[in-house]
């Protein structure tokens, strides 16, 4: 397969802005798989800040970067993530949706969602990524989506590089990949 | 830069699947810059057929390879493609728009645009990938663009996969890429 899936597109990114002793976040834990892979990606001199607003998901994460100190787990809100940022980080991530396997009802939401996409470029260092995947089969997922979309579409080119990424004859809605680099000055 | 351009971008996928000695086909050659990558990419024993309506576009691409006789320029619709193919492609490259430099009032359009694209997947090899690099800012443009996304959209998922490619918060609508791999059976 030559045309690469969303998560593994997104993972190669990664790998090429974020590097050891990095500062990272991940704005949406769910059930840890990103925080595992950044804080391999930043190692033990690095750090890690993950969010989430369930326990479930902070528990299962929990489980999976046991081995891993430099991981803060967070039970809140992203939209505050901008207080845990000592110094600018090299990428935060966020896959926009509900917990896999968990409660469906419970999904992130534009407002709180833009507040955090703002403070997350606020932080980024330069050359650094903000990484949306974007799930929308749900309810409400159409709105977000689209209330994402008009946002990052009218971010100002001159800072930064909005790519989107994804594949769009699946059925199911699979996710898409929204990417957004801030310029070097 | 991490995010790719969108010509780069395309340029990497076709080195993924075009080897020495294959047919591709650059169905819009346009100033034939295209053509003369492909042609390199498929060296001596390969085969490009390179093909636009006007006139200029031939003559300025036939300047371009002119060290390439494993060419061949055809003044003419790709519309017939297919007839050109004497074994499957690894690749067929569009620019759907105009002739940059050109005359603006001559532009690709959708019917016949739909049906090459039908005929290039035909040919296609399992593997092999038709790119679409899309301009809609001129006149007709937008119109094109919707007919052709309605279209790959539709392709089943169980023989192909599209992808969208592009930036979206860009003034001025710079082109975004479709690229289609016909899945291995």
């Amino acid at each position: 397969m030559t045309l690469q899936r969303v998560l593994p597109f997104s993972k190669e990114l990664l790998k090429q802005v974020v590097a050891p002793g990095d500062l990272v976040i991940d704005a949406t834990a769910g059930n840890g798989y990103d925080t595992l892979f950044l804080a391999e990606l930043v190692g033990p001199s690095g750090r890690v800040v993950a969010f989430d607003i369930q326990e479930a998901a902070i528990e299962s994460t929990r489980q999976r970067v046991k081995d891993h100190s430099h991981v803060e787990l967070v039970l809140g809100s992203h939209s505050e993530l901008d207080r845990f940022a000592d110094r600018p980080a090299s990428a935060v991530v966020f896959n926009l949706g509900y917990l896999p396997k968990g409660d469906h009802s419970i999904i992130t939401k534009p407002d709180s969602t833009l507040e955090a996409i703002t403070k997350s470029l606020d932080i980024l260092k330069e050359g650094g990524l903000v990484l949306l995947a974007i799930y929308y089969g749900h309810e409400g997922g159409a709105e977000e989506r689209d209330a994402v979309l008009s946002f990052v579409s009218g971010l100002p080119q001159k800072k930064y590089d909005v790519l989107r990424y994804g594949f769009i004859n699946q059925q199911n809605s699979p996710p898409f990949l929204i990417a957004i680099e801030k310029k070097r000055s």
